[in-house]
């Protein structure tokens, strides 16, 4: 049994129901009215901006009617229905998260314990089942990587990976990119040397939110690739030293690339990166292309430093990464916003042969929503 | 005649330098040392990590040499030697910025006064003198948006004026969109319907920092285009009302867009975004697609729709905007994390034809450093 009542000015009305009760403004309810006047009824776009709603307005009377709530406004004279589940699920009369670095529902934070559980599609599966791919899809949003298995061997398969949830991010480094060992590498990534758990390309703003790392051939000794999730380093440096977690969240680096002709790439963004309500929403963390810190105040210069060092020392622990090896036709898919991967050095006997390329994660996340919510309405 | 004093811990030195004077610590000299062991000589990336640099890293002693300071450190034993102009330029040593919302270097903010003063490129121009090129980016970078002019009416022609400066950010909507009046349309922009001054797909995290929008056809009476700065907005905002600022800054708003089969494109990101020294570096407004609010506290609420308001007041405010209207062949370019676009309504007869298409910002100003560093180095 529902209940609502109003407030005496008309401000705001409180809606009970089965344990649960939420306030609502009168200028949040009428902002959000779905009436065919407020919303485009094909596409959900709003029709009016804010200046379209009088400045003073407030709820006349609120009725419940079966699943709704009926909504008159003054001045308007306007009357509107909300489905009361919407309401509730849009509820923000709540406690809002507090401590800094918490991370958002769906996403879960993981260690080398999840080793033997690595998040794992067939490439077969997910091209042709909309279920394996939105399985597949949400263990890439909730771990932030995902391997595929059983993929051609053939030059320029990734693509086929990027077509199976959006678009390829092109950037100076081509709509994809060859990584083998080469003479005079414009990047490092491209010699045989190991290299320290990083995120791509910080020195770009945005960032590549995705990356697809597609191999061909691997016969070289070594070579192996790693993931660290940094959600979970940035995690454990915060409960190791809260005031180190601050000096990174609190500071920009400076992240910068220099290494092609008429390629000058710099950004200023701190290495583990809070919405303004303390959400985890991004780490970057690049030993190669970070440039000299410049945005920190002297007296907070070594405290940073020791932080950023022990960040770089959570990385590196063999307790937080996830290992294995890529063979033939196999990939794997990183949320380079949250997700480190590296890789182990390797020898010039043999072959090591990738290919990579980035691509957005909000077509990845809408591509996820969407298989969701036509598996829902089946 | 420079001068240099190490601490009695050798944990930083203070070089001094006519009238100039900075600190810098021991780790932070050593790790941005330029040495061939520490940086790869070719494209300057670094090769070690922090986890190479001893810990109790100190000066053992430091030395002026010709231009050079030459610091030699405990325990290693290593001797580096530093520009002391690069030292001066990347000191930290210095007052930090402290106020919320102050805007980086080169950036200035602008409002109908620009009118008269449109930036503006001609294509042949920009296409042809890297000089011109350089100029007219360097427009774009500082006041957020630019014309062209005299470019070929023909299919697909913005795809030049992007190859000037970086590439594509392919969406659902394609590798461009056509903005045209259609039947049914998926989305407003494709009606006769003016449209409030907005940023670009702010349902995309990351958005695309960069929008294309190139004139083919142009024979409707109306929709002129106009341009308003929301950098200058929200200073606007602050002065007006700091708590309204904070209000907009502190707390996240979300977006969401599904009006076409398979997209459910959301986002979660404040309308004004500062970096975490209070830099402002993104706005982001769009009626349209502004969804539930339900990130901020009930006791806020009121408060923030009473800045949301405000702001978009602002933002429709004649004072602030810059009109123009685009000929065919004309096309203009915009920061999409900072300047809004709107169209002003307009008839069905006649027509009017525009091509748009999302790039990149990052290539924009790498190309334009580059540009600059060539020509010092001439």
């Amino acid at each position: 049994m529902a209940d609502v009542s109003v407030s005496a000015d008309g401000g705001f009305l409180t809606v009970a129901e089965g344990g649960r009760s939420a306030r609502f403004h009168a200028i949040w309810l009428r902002d959000n009215a779905w009436d065919a006047q407020t919303r485009a009824p094909g596409n959900g776009q709003r029709l009016i901006t804010l200046a379209d709603i009088p400045k003073d307005t407030r709820i006349a009377t609120a009725a419940v009617s079966g699943p709704s709530l009926r909504v008159t406004f003054a001045p308007e004279g306007k009357s509107v229905d909300y489905d009361r589940d919407w309401l509730f699920r849009h509820s923000y009369d709540r406690t809002q998260q507090s401590q800094p670095g918490w991370t958002a529902p769906g996403i879960e934070t993981w260690d080398s314990g999840l080793m033997g559980n690595v998040p794992t599609g067939d490439f077969g599966d997910v091209s042709t089942s909309p279920l394996a791919l939105r399985r597949w899809l949400a263990d890439v949003a909730r771990y932030g990587f995902g391997k595929l298995l059983n993929g051609p061997v053939e030059d320029g398969a990734l693509m086929k990976v990027v077509d199976l949830f959006g678009f390829v991010r092109e950037t100076n480094y081509g709509r994809h990119f060859e990584v083998r060992t080469t003479v005079n590498p414009s990047n490092l990534a491209y010699t045989g040397l190991g290299l320290q758990a990083h995120t791509d390309n910080p020195y770009r703003d945005p960032v590549p939110t995705v990356q697809v790392l597609y191999c061909l051939e691997s016969s070289a000794a070594g070579g192996e690739n790693m993931v660290v999730d940094g959600f979970r380093a940035a995690e454990r440096l915060r409960q190791e030293n809260p005031d180190w977690f601050d000096a990174l969240t609190g500071h920009c680096a400076r992240f910068e690339y220099a290494g092609e002709v008429g390629v000058v790439l710099r950004s200023r963004r701190p290495m583990i990166e809070l919405a303004p309500d303390g959400e985890l929403v991004a780490v970057r963390f690049n030993n190669r292309s970070a440039a000299a810190i410049t945005d920190v105040p002297f007296e907070r210069m070594e405290t940073y430093y020791a932080a950023y060092r022990r960040l770089g020392e959570i990385i590196d622990d063999p307790a937080m990464e996830v290992t294995f090896r890529l063979s033939p036709g196999e990939c794997f898919v990183v949320d380079n916003t949250r997700v480190l991967h590296a890789r182990k050095g390797y020898s010039g006997t043999g072959t090591r042969w990738l290919q990579g390329c980035y691509a957005d994660k909000d077509g990845l996340l809408s591509k996820l929503a969407a298989l969701g919510a036509a598996e829902a309405a089946e």
